[in-house]
């Protein structure tokens, strides 16, 4: 199977109309006026971000989702994507079949389509990177926005992707719901419209809440923030080692983001009429210079790089 | 070095305004009104692209060249690049300086600048994918807009990268201007915004010209072409076998395109006063269905896989 048979039996299929690009030198698109163009890439590399065994679908869902969760902390509305993919042996076609299943799974679920790429050989290793595109209001979010006084939110839950490790691994029972979540995370693409109006600063959550805010604080100056982490939703979380882990540990995909107290009610009030994804208020910034989860009325230390890091 | 230390050392030297990206989730681009975003992604991989003893810089530079090359075809001026970079072990100062620089040479030639990217660990080879965005005018050319009685142009010359490939690896007395070719190839920029205004078709030769001018013919509706291979300036041919490898040779990344006659002149005139890479007449869209070589008044066969393949 060459590059181009590659191209017509499997990703024509997820290609949209913006999809020229699968056969020609480059995707096109015209963006919306005044509109402007949010743009994300992540690597995924075999040993490192997913085991040469994992079902190709599940890696497919994930490489997708790991790039989605950054439109989604910048209010963007996906519009496209460009996979790269090195293969380490000539295509088998049962691993395509379900790796491509995969990927349609996740462009139906964010409602985005593929629009380009490139397939090479990577001996070594499986190796993905996608690009991501979407589109978002010229004020919607960066991490530098949050001032102190605004509320502290999250998307969704967390804890359900360290869960479904702990079990994938064989260190705790087995808890396919957990596994799941760790599997199939699901970025949060509802919340996109709030986040653009509402957020003053938001940061997708992939190498931590306790990290990810802290790049939110820093960005907007070195402001402080005080966590009340009994007010977090997590899937599990029985022991504070749990807890502590849970806080450092990324692939949960959710978002944090700040929001002006004197827009918390209008955000509410959309939030409840357009979006499924639950919402919780986790803190306060303020002008203390220092990120502080408070547990069991004590200070918690979080100890970085227990779960994701880059190095 | 973490992931930000490198950021702040290597890659905050080479962002342009639009690098908010670096150090947020994402990088945001503001079009111009009625202009399209064209994006393009190539991914290269050590043993396969480039060997591991391969100068730093001589890599970052092709590595960013091969995507160019796909911005030139579509008339598209860069706007900024993502870089994911997969490292086999923790960053290396002595090799990140020279990657950088390599980079920055490269984006000083381009006019473009890093915008954003992913770095990750990549234990057995070094990974690196590119996402290039350009501009183009909404008509700027695909492969597709080739007519039968269009002319057929290519920009600079072929075989430059051959003999510096065939220098490189002991085949050929060792030329330095020709491993130049081979390491730091030039994707004619200049050359944007007349293929953007007068190609009726356009690809980059990635693939050698015989594959890449096929595609063209093939997206525009199975027409055929007849080239005069005597009319190609080549670095060196020597031999009808060099001339058959140099068709079916990728890595000089000059660009092949059609003109209506009608527009030809008008063309040129432009040409003349905005471009300085030479272009040359070829050969003619035809409407035989077939691609035909005439060299020394025979037909040649090009054996396709020759050059670079991507399986």
């Amino acid at each position: 199977m060459n590059e181009f048979e590659l191209i017509n039996r499997f990703f024509a299929p997820l290609a949209g109309k913006e999809a020229v690009g699968l056969l020609d030198d480059a995707a096109h698109i015209m963006p919306e006026a005044d509109k402007k163009l949010v743009i994300s890439k992540d690597m995924l590399v075999e040993g490192i971000h997913f085991l040469p065994d994992n079902n190709p679908g599940d890696i497919a869902w994930k490489a997708l989702t790991v790039n989605i969760s950054d439109l989604v902390a910048k209010g963007a509305k996906p519009r496209g994507y460009l996979l790269g993919l090195g293969l380490p042996h000539a295509p088998d076609e049962v691993w395509m079949t379900a790796f491509a299943s995969g990927l349609k799974q996740a462009q139906d679920a964010y409602a985005i389509h593929l629009i380009g790429g490139d397939t090479v050989k990577s001996p070594a290793q499986l190796t993905i990177s996608i690009t991501v595109i979407g589109e978002a209001d010229p004020a919607a979010p960066l991490r530098s926005g949050a001032r102190a006084g605004d509320l502290i939110y999250i998307s969704g839950s967390l804890g359900g992707a360290y869960s479904g490790f702990q079990s994938l691994t064989g260190k705790i029972a087995k808890n396919e719901a957990a596994e799941h979540f760790y599997l199939r995370p699901h970025a949060p693409i509802d919340l996109c419209p709030m986040i653009g109006m509402f957020a003053s600063a938001s940061a997708d959550i992939s190498d931590g809440l306790s990290a990810d805010l802290d790049h939110i604080l820093k960005a907007s100056g070195r402001i402080g923030a005080t966590i009340n982490v009994a007010t977090i939703p997590m899937f599990s979380g029985d022991s504070e080692e749990d807890v502590m882990n849970i806080l450092s540990w990324g692939d949960d995909y959710q978002v944090v983001f700040t929001v002006d107290p004197l827009r918390e009610h209008a955000m509410l009030d959309f939030h409840h009429t357009n979006c499924v994804t639950p919402l919780t208020k986790i803190g306060l910034c303020d002008d203390s210079n220092s990120l502080d989860f408070i547990y069991n009325d004590q200070e918690m230390i979080i100890v970085q790089g227990r779960g994701y890091t880059h190095f």
